[in-house]
């Protein structure tokens, strides 16, 4: 229901426009140094307002820890912290009350539990997705320590693919471990300062992409922005340096966790990895990702088993192969647009016309990345835990 | 790990070459009718052999039933069934012992547990299916009692996109609930008879399509069997007749355990709900499903709400809308190709070559329908049970 | 860890000295009428300082409701509630960081987690029981909706067994369903105003217990006083009116739950249902509960089955009987006893004296009961919703 | 339900007089050399006709393994075990369909499920322990590799207390970690020898007894039998060498989880740990146990924490100490008795009587501590896997 994950728990709870939004965090390891500001900035790469394509409805989303920590580090107790809402707006929301929003849960909610706090989307409210936030903060902490990355990233904006050239050797003869310190090529995947440098570029994009036709898609929100619309993108995430053998089979499998993880945002409703639906057009040989080794010589590092592509985006059989993980999500449109869309009236039981006021993002592509990045960064910690590895 | 499920549980075991493979059921309310033919009828539909696109090894895949039922109903407590393997044929399989086969789970499942069963594949072959397709069986029957129907059927093969017409209106204005009976159009999809006979014609399609250009499909897989090549494709699942509110937010979504359960399969890359990866390319007034009222005459189902589109193919929010559940996965070819693969041997340390013999399928798109059909089956059942709804 | 529960979870976190404690209840039913007196009142129940035999600690306890709940429902989406330290003096707790008390948790928090947070004991503090009583304050709630009583009482107190006449009747022939408005014997169980009554003057006396001998038992509480000790004692919990079916073999079981739940409470080393321990003593024929019907007449009650004992405390084989729950468990004496006990110094690694300071309860049996009676009632709303009950 | 477990899951099936019964073991640990003798010399601990206090039924109980063993390993894949039925006599059960037996599980499964395999008891039959030895045999392998002994004890018959001292020292100050090997006390629990005697002693006693006053207790049940009536009795449970840090707060504690393991034994009506019900009795100053360091001289060992008592069983707080764990269950008397007992007819709604026929143990005291044993070794391991000591 609200709780995520098996040994390494995050509870989340909270509504739009409720006193406060929060997550209760299970399964912490004791010792790790943790503070408010370890979330506090990653709840600020998700806030809003952080560029021209985000709802300008400000909320501080002040980060504040209540238990689990001690004298600066977590004590493997619970780890409870809360955002107070203080912008929600007194303004009357009773309009929606009886007219659902289409493509909102607002139909959804009420025909379920019949009393749905219908302010803001309620529970419903992509707000919600502080808790994951929260959670996906103290996850990325634990992975920063095993010297794990993970990021996201947009790979296409509406129907502005993206044109993509410095990650190229992801799907490339590669393998993240152990050697990323020795790799002379600054352009390298493997290389910190290049990776270092490439997540502070996407932080300071207004859609986190690093296309080379930024400004086609630039142009492309704006337009629709004029029309009253929104759109939508697909994200693709990207994890080095996580150790083979993370997953558990038949039905614990790593792509399994990550999928429904990610699934789990409503906006997302699509996950690929790897080389995903393209799949379905290659051959088999064309698919397989070989294996070799590196050298004959005889040097400490012979024996290390590298691939020839990785297709696979780092997971065969549910089990992680040491390469990178490479996963996509398709992100929707968002579903508050200004236009005058038809709905129906529950209370007369008459066909309605709504258009929905306020502030909304004409895209969430941008600001849902940190919150897939918690989901995968949390799966991430689940199953390193149940393998021993953390 | 080896147990799907929450209310509805599915405990798999077993290995490709060891004596047997089966299932434990629990959680399957009491007085089902069940027999060992409900179970055995879907085993066939995976059966390897069943048409030129499949492995030619024979096995009977005979199910037994040991525990659970009485004068032919459930108790309530847990069914096991077994189905013992007869044809493991004693050849020599210590030569993939040390060089592991590329896209397989060899290496992975050597460098993660040391001890591997690596004749057939042992526990990482599809011939562990069995499990599921035992568990979706019992909740297909289930399912079948609520009058709810799941059907998968390819929709593209290789590099042929499937041209599918005789559904149509699972995008279009429609409902599943209520109105089935009444259904005058004899080629729309909540005709029952419809259904049947396309549920029918799928089963007697080798590539399980009803797509118009079958023969390019079948022309595509041919000639990459000519090649010692492999095939991959895309697979549609469709859900009839869910109730509305089905699946639990945050973390148990419908949309997140459909994922998570299809990701489960080996073979499968991708899933994507209703318009899926497309829909990052539509705007939100595009995307969004909106409402209305069939009527305002004053007749009995005038209060029934419709959908005009359904792009969120059944799900908002993780909830169902009562509309079609629509769901599209990615099968990668066939990793066991003839063709000679580069590859290492484990022992000596060195690079090898690899050429794979004995009896595989070119293509895995139609037999791994039913094992998609079945872990669909088996999350509903299971979501079904939490909303008290089974 | 810190969640109970399958479809009714309680989430508990804080710590005794932290900034707060409290819980995420997540799968309440919507539409529960619900506010923070109801909550609140039970919290009041275990507040320190309640009797004369409680610390005199002052802390207000007062419940904060954040999220959960719309116009005074519940509507099924989490409920979050906090109760903030006010009064954590600032003393001195250092001289405990490396000599552990004994009897409490300290030397295993800190070997088990390194860093623990040892003011006033910290995550082990009976303080955190605050989380179980918001817990069971909702689940009673839910209980009371579905009138099924949950109450405790003191049946010994240190060597001091009760006398305890009121509810003798709780083992004799009797049933708790349906028919209690009938019953015409003022001194009966099954009789609303009597039970109502006991309730009531449990809470009004300072050991909980309704026993002939209570001024014994008084005397002995104030007698370990004056030797700067502490007390133990038995406390019996009595659920009526469950429905019979609740509980799920052969691993969900009832009582095996109700044991889990209340050893899941610091001071519990012990818990017995029915006739318990005493049922080693006893010959089949005299513990198996014999059944009959009451009447060969034809009226509308004929048909219900009835006990003539409850040896077996309302549950057989893991599932309730429709007889009252009967369960006994063992409270240690409180371990902060005003005496000198030998410990060690972690730091000097040499042996070492202590003698506790501050504000303790001379015994906790009366303030654990709503604690035990919150865990009970957890567990019940738990597998009520699993038996769709609730 | 019928899995139990977290990280090291049995899952149980099977009745009474179906085909087999059996178990599933998920989450064992690779390259544990197992064999089916292993499994086998457990179930024969079990086995009716073990003794003259038991079923003269007569069952091979021969166990076949199915899954999860590759050349002599465990693959880290699931564990298939099955034990066919052979000896279901097929005498008519029909009496018990309608007139359910006082004591037993008929009438709760009956009102419950609604269709029930009443013969021999069908899924409540105590030989549905089966499974939950299969479990426990391949769990008591593990502990073995980790030196961990775990054992039971019959130290009450019925009325008759047991008079035992040999295993005095366990409540005394003593530690049973590291320093085995030095113990020069041929009589002290920590000495491989005389425990490996001990449990030897145990097998070979008809009531699993080394109680000095043994020969009553055998005249007690036999005098019992003489009355076609049953007994029942207290088993102590002992733990030894299991290390500190065990069992994780606050609601996956070791007493908690053994507890309810114990408890889902059906004839077990209490649990308790260490002092268990008697700290009621005892002030704070009594129970609490001391700390202290051996020596002050400067060896290796001077580290070591030792307690002067072992009043907590070995666990406080929900963590294991260190110190031997003690745990006492009480057991019902057998429910089947061959006297005449009051019941009900549920088809013809009349009172009835019921006289049992077949072969029934008048005690299961002696037969269900393999099952205890194996219940406590699932709960240990799956809990050292949770604490990453496995």
């Amino acid at each position: 229901m609200n709780t995520y994950g098996n040994l390494f728990r995050v509870t989340v709870w909270g509504e739009s426009h409720g006193k406060a939004l929060g997550a209760v965090i299970d399964g912490c390891p004791s010792n790790l140094e943790l503070s408010e500001y370890d979330i506090q900035k990653e709840l600020n790469r998700r806030r809003p307002g952080y560029s021209i394509f985000s709802t300008p409805r400000k909320e501080e989303d002040k980060i504040e820890l209540l238990s689990g920590i001690f004298e600066g580090k977590t004590t493997g107790t619970p780890i409870s912290a809360v955002v107070y809402n203080t912008n929600q707006k007194s303004k009357d929301y009773s309009a929606l009350k009886d007219t659902p929003r289409p493509g909102h849960a607002d139909l959804n909610y009420i025909l379920k539990y019949g009393n749905y706090d219908y302010r803001g989307g309620g529970r419903t409210s992509g707000r919600t997705t502080i808790g994951h936030v929260i959670g996906g903060a103290i996850a990325k902490k634990l992975l920063t320590r095993e010297k794990i990355i993970v990021f996201g990233h947009s790979v296409k904006i509406g129907k502005i693919k993206g044109d993509i050239t410095y990650y190229d050797n992801l799907y490339k003869n590669l393998n993240n471990n152990n050697d990323n310190t020795k790799d002379t090529d600054s352009n390298n995947i493997n290389n910190n300062n290049y990776i270092d440098k490439i997540i502070n570029d996407l932080d300071n994009n207004p859609l986190r992409t690093l296309s080379n036709n930024y400004k086609d898609m630039e142009k492309y929100v704006l337009n629709a922005m004029d029309n009253n619309d929104s759109v939508g993108g697909v994200v693709e995430l990207i994890v080095l340096n996580l150790p083979q053998g993370i997953g558990e089979p038949l039905f614990n499998k790593l792509n399994a966790r990550i999928s429904e993880a990610l699934m789990s945002i409503n906006a997302v409703k699509g996950v690929e990895i790897g080389r995903g639906f393209e799949v379905s057009e290659l051959y088999g040989s064309e698919n397989n990702d070989e294996y070799y080794y590196k050298s004959t010589e005889n040097n400490e590092n012979d024996n290390q088993i590298n691939y020839k592509s990785n297709n696979c985006g780092g997971v065969i059989a549910g089990i992680s192969t040491g390469t990178p993980i490479v996963v996509r999500v398709a992100i929707k449109p968002t579903p508050s647009i200004f236009k005058v869309q038809d709905t129906i009236n529950l209370k007369t039981k008459t066909n309605a016309k709504l258009k929905i006021e306020g502030r909304h993002d004409p895209i969430i592509v941008p600001r849902v990345i940190p919150v897939l990045e918690s989901m995968i960064s949390i799966v991430l910690v689940d199953l390193l835990k149940e393998a021993n590895k953390i």
